[in-house]
């Protein structure tokens, strides 16, 4: 198949290196050309424009930050939209928001473009081999366009129905875990280094015990070697909870702990730390002395 | 070894049982004389007073509901303090606040009990199979006093240090993650139901993404199932959270996602749920039909 691959960020890459190892002939474009010039050094094929690569491809996944980037990347000049095979399949990869998603599944289809809304998750050496896992829903055409697609990429396809933003729901609700887990962590920490406590045995403790979740035992590492490189930065949780609260809000209904560690976020980011790593959230608390700080 | 265990609730009952298997004469007691005579009929001996238990006994452990319960059996009427053999060992296993705890292995010393800072963790089912996990610190003299009938109780005895009160500022911080994990993942689940996603499937998704913790994954099916009944009660996390955020005011540090849960705790007991399994929580939430409930 002609597979077709925009934004080749941290999993876009390792997305697009999956699927050519699976055989498929891949199309690349980024902004950054020399990203471009990297994948096509490996044997795929490089696109200036959206359009272009568009024009050349059976299915089109994006993989850029935003809902903004993906108006861009689909309506914005040179974009992929008006240059879609018909009956082609765009695939949706980005955390946005469900009733954003499930919108352009309306507007696709009226340029005769099928639609997978399909937020992914699992950082960047799992998109290299080919495990992410996708969080998916769309109408059974838009499934037998890109299933093959799909399975080249993904260790996990969850297909959550037919409703398209039912995917990005469930990504939402993950993203509200995964930001309140790793603020409550930071938290925890916090608590004990301010007691007084060894951060390695309470690390040790809190892992085997019922308080551990697969935040704290990812991001916590971080702290104990005073390492704040970002892995996935602060401002990303600054804009996913944001996503998060104004998902719920459009019902009036109240997130309590999302909307704490939302503030949380925002003062990390605004005391100079969103480009650093999301663990950096620790920094917000006072009167406490970090690993490595000395 | 003469081993002494006060108060046989659902934790305590067990690890009577694990001391018995392991070999030691157990002594026991309890407010309810019933509870006393089933572990008599097992082949323990009962006791009507703590004092009389504390006789008999080299090694002392109390696993009683708080700080006030524990003054109570150590210092209140027939009280343990009193009776104890010189150079017996009192081992601490409730939730309470480390100041409070650190000040009891003084109060201890003066009448020459030795002390041991011991909160655990785990669960009835543990507790039964002598694999609870102990959070412990204090003097070497009290170690070398109990160190085998830890072993006969836990599987996993973490060693924190010489200060009393080490092990109950573990044992706190254990507790701000597992009551804020609760409360966030019935956060989750209703934000999912709200946007109409099928719980199961969104329990499904969760628990193999990085959203996940060790309570998700323990409680929601009590949601799923829509049973209630209470393994832990809502109540504890008002209390454990009520502890966490004394111990953290007494330095006015603060602590913004376990106060918010404290408050979603508290908000479910006042609304009647107090009794019931902690997974309530998720009944703060308005606007939302929770499985089980048609």
């Amino acid at each position: 198949m002609e597979v077709g691959l925009i934004g080749l960020g941290a999993m876009g890459r390792g997305m697009a290196a999956s699927l050519r190892r699976a055989g498929h002939a891949v199309h690349v474009c980024d902004l950054r050309a020399e990203a471009v010039a990297a994948f096509v050094a490996e044997g795929g094929t490089g696109h200036a424009t959206p359009a272009s690569l568009a024009a050349a491809s059976d299915v089109v996944i994006s993989v850029v930050v935003n809902a903004a980037q993906t108006e861009a990347v689909l309506f914005g000049e040179d974009g992929a939209a008006a240059a879609m095979r018909a009956g082609a399949c765009f695939v949706m990869c980005s955390t946005v928001a469900p009733a954003w998603s499930s919108a352009l599944e309306s507007r696709l289809e009226a340029l005769d473009i099928l639609y997978l809304d399909a937020p992914i998750s699992g950082g960047a050496a799992k998109a290299l081999a080919g495990e992410i896992t996708m969080m998916t829903a769309g109408k059974p055409a838009a499934y037998a366009c890109s299933d093959a697609v799909l399975e080249s990429m993904a260790g996990r396809v969850f297909r959550l129905g037919n409703r398209a933003g039912t995917g990005s729901t469930v990504k939402i609700v993950n993203q509200l875990l995964a930001g309140v887990h790793i603020a409550a962590a930071a938290e925890a920490m916090a608590l004990g280094l301010r007691a007084g406590v060894d951060a390695r045995a309470l690390f040790e403790v809190i892992t085997a015990s019922a308080g551990n979740s697969w935040m704290f035992e990812n991001r916590m590492p971080h702290v104990l070697a005073g390492d704040y490189t970002a892995l996935s930065a602060v401002d990303i949780f600054v804009k996913d909870l944001g996503i998060v609260l104004d998902t719920a809000r459009a019902t009036s209904f109240p997130l309590p702990l999302a909307s704490t560690a939302h503030q949380m976020f925002m003062q990390a980011s605004t005391a100079g730390y969103g480009r650093e790593d999301d663990s950096a959230v620790i920094k917000v608390f006072p009167g406490i002395e970090l690993p490595g700080q000395s």
